[in-house]
């Protein structure tokens, strides 16, 4: 057998074609993604190509053959070799939202493997590699052999995407953060789905936020999002299902690298707040589910009362050469919020914590920026919490004092005092997608 | 007074403005153009820019601040301390559209200056420069000194356009070639009219062809365009006004460079194609009558008849050290086309002709591209013209033998020949829009 050559394709005729409201043929798709990857296709073609998506749209092939090629820019990982089965989780991003480390070893300890291929934050939401870097010693980067070898053994793991998956997506993302067109439904599910295909994994829980903090402010867009990721997880052979969730006000009761994980500790110890508590059984159920080894509830729920998943994530983090036992690093300087009148705490923007969190010196601006282990948020009051006057409603946390201004700014409007609760505040999750 | 500070305003920003259906503030216009013709903002981000313009368009204001931004990024010309006033033509560009040769010196007859700054062809349709080009030395490229002398010694000027002029649109057009964003309105508008108020011109006839041969392939975006222009002229002093006229077929008899030139001649001699004649006379009446010296369409006419304009064109062709007397180019190569049957030829498309045209050497695929003097096509017979099988309906010419072959294929399928002649193809001037 001859192989074919690739049939040339010109790129203005691609864009014009989307432009056009146009459906894209998959060797369009095909030629387009491999030759923006070895730059043939220019940063400029591919920005008025993304907007022309952006604003026209792809249908459930496109984005599905659009997907497919970008994977096939980098390598493909393969677990199949593994004892266990795998399944993973995805989260779109959120304030407070430190689930996927009390998770992955939660998950673990019912013998499902937790690939989980992370990446670091930027703008208003941390990163879960941010995170834990706040432990002595703990390193990010491992090898394939090493995250093989430890999902073997352990059965969790938390470590950096390598750049061999989706390259095509690292570069399109790049270009989509300065070109407006990040916003693209069909972009976002292709981008965060052509990873976790290449990744690998057998199965795939979705978290997508909905709310001031997430990315999708409204239902319908998380819906759909969801649905669109979920269609190309089965196109895929990968079971995927998706929860909406909840983002309208933070997850627990800290924002910020090293207050995340002490309280992410404290869920692995038993404790820690209802909301992570729950979503972090929701989304162990779901996955273990997904991946063919259904367990009920109360025995996930056991399993952070009884010490096993707190074993599991002590196991993961020495394998990755972090100090369990060393302390959390503090921030140096702290400053409070009180309650300036009585009542019900109605409202706690997710958002706007997120944004005074990051101004603190928790989160980065541009991609070479440092972060700052211990500053970010407590927060001492959630919604529904009743409240004096007076008291403290959060503590700010920064190792550089002159950062409290521009994040009071943003704090002290978070938050709104009323006679009740606003309900949009107190739901966890609000739907199942599969 | 001190100078304020332009606002610094961020790219990606304003792409989402657009992008969200946002009217864009002068503020914003000016800074991006700036900001793109100096480099701060990229190719990509203008690239983007442009989608989100083409699909989801600017209102008024917005394209006039668009195109006084882009005057604003060069030179502007003042013809003010002529002894006539000005008036300029504008076409769209057509296949055979050589108006622009007999009806500059014509003008000039009735003491009115026409300052015709010109370009080269690209595609289908050719551009006057070549044309002249085939003239013995006759030379495009004028010194502003130059051009001011000949307006006011002979009245008319054609000539190359300066690049102080409007660099913003150079920039932008370069791009939007190659991210499929030419085909927006208010870009096409802010290109041409850029351009033509930074010239200075004091009144500006525009000629918005309509049809296959025509870059609006409608009438109602040909409409849309004439009408846009048009605001936008008076928004900027210039008294302007447009014909939209019929490009389904070509206009006059001959296609090519020095085959144009010969024809312009002949309808400077008083003869020539009736189309050619009737729009060359429609607009110099349009014309004059902008420039506050209305003259009688009879009077007009008369001028062509009686060597007065003939005498404007030679003076002007030699100014620009052309020979007047000197033979055209003629192509080494030609070939016949037949017709295949006796009837009424009944449509010949504009288009077809024009890529014929283009393949047998007299128009350019890229930029460096040559053209060939003697290239092109002579049509035997026009819509509504009685034919009879084996008459010749068209000749080629080429240099090049073998481009024969190619435009055969598209000359071949241009016309079709029946029982009477197509309406469509026998109209010449749609409507006047000021």
């Amino acid at each position: 057998m001859t192989s074919q050559p690739t049939p040339q394709f010109d790129a203005v005729d691609i864009i014009r074609a989307k432009r056009d409201h146009q459906v894209l043929t998959a060797d369009q798709i095909n030629w387009v993604i491999n030759a923006y990857t070895d730059g043939t296709v220019a940063d400029y073609q591919m920005a008025a190509l993304n907007m022309a998506i952006l604003l026209n749209g792809m249908n459930r092939e496109e984005i599905s053959t659009w997907t497919n090629a970008m994977i096939h820019t980098g390598e493909r990982m393969d677990f199949s070799a593994l004892q266990f089965p795998t399944s993973d989780k995805h989260s779109t991003g959120g304030v407070g939202d430190k689930i996927t480390l009390p998770l992955a070893p939660l998950v673990a300890v019912f013998d499902v493997a937790v690939p989980q291929l992370s990446g670091r934050g930027l703008g208003h939401t941390g990163g879960t590699l941010d995170k834990l870097e706040s432990i002595r010693g703990w390193r990010a980067a491992l090898t394939n052999d090493e995250m093989m070898r430890q999902l073997d053994t352990i059965g969790a793991v938390i470590c950096q995407a390598g750049s061999g998956l989706a390259p095509a997506d690292r570069k399109l993302y790049a270009l989509r953060d300065v070109t407006g067109t990040v916003e693209a439904i069909p972009l976002i599910a292709s981008s965060i789905m052509s990873k976790k295909i290449a990744e690998g994994t057998g199965a795939l829980v979705l978290d997508v936020k909905v709310g001031s903090g997430a990315f999708m402010k409204n239902e319908q867009d998380a819906r759909t999002l969801a649905q669109t990721m979920v269609d190309l997880g089965k196109d895929a052979g990968v079971n995927t299902v998706a929860l909406l969730t909840n983002m309208t006000t933070p997850l627990g009761r800290t924002v910020g690298n090293a207050l995340e994980v002490r309280e992410s500790v404290e869920v692995l110890a038993g404790g820690g707040p209802t909301d992570v508590v729950d979503l972090t059984v929701a989304l162990a159920v779901e996955m273990l589910a997904a991946a063919g080894k259904p367990v009920a509830e109360d025995e996930v729920r056991a399993a952070l009362q009884d010490g096993r998943a707190m074993d599991k994530w002590r196991q993961m983090i020495a394998a990755q050469d972090g100090d369990n036992d060393a302390p959390l690093p503090v921030a140096a300087e702290q400053q409070q919020i009180l309650a300036p009148e009585s009542g019900v705490l109605a409202t706690l923007d997710a958002y706007d914590v997120g944004v005074a969190s990051w101004r603190l010196g928790a989160g980065r601006a541009r991609k070479e920026d440092p972060v700052q282990a211990g500053a970010g948020i407590e927060l001492h009051a959630k919604p529904g919490d009743t409240v004096t006057a007076g008291q403290p409603l959060m503590t700010l946390h920064t190792d550089t004092p002159e950062r409290f201004e521009r994040a009071l700014e943003t704090a002290g409007k978070s938050f709104t005092i009323a006679e009740q609760a606003d309900a949009s505040a107190t739901t966890l999750i609000y739907d199942r997608i599969s």
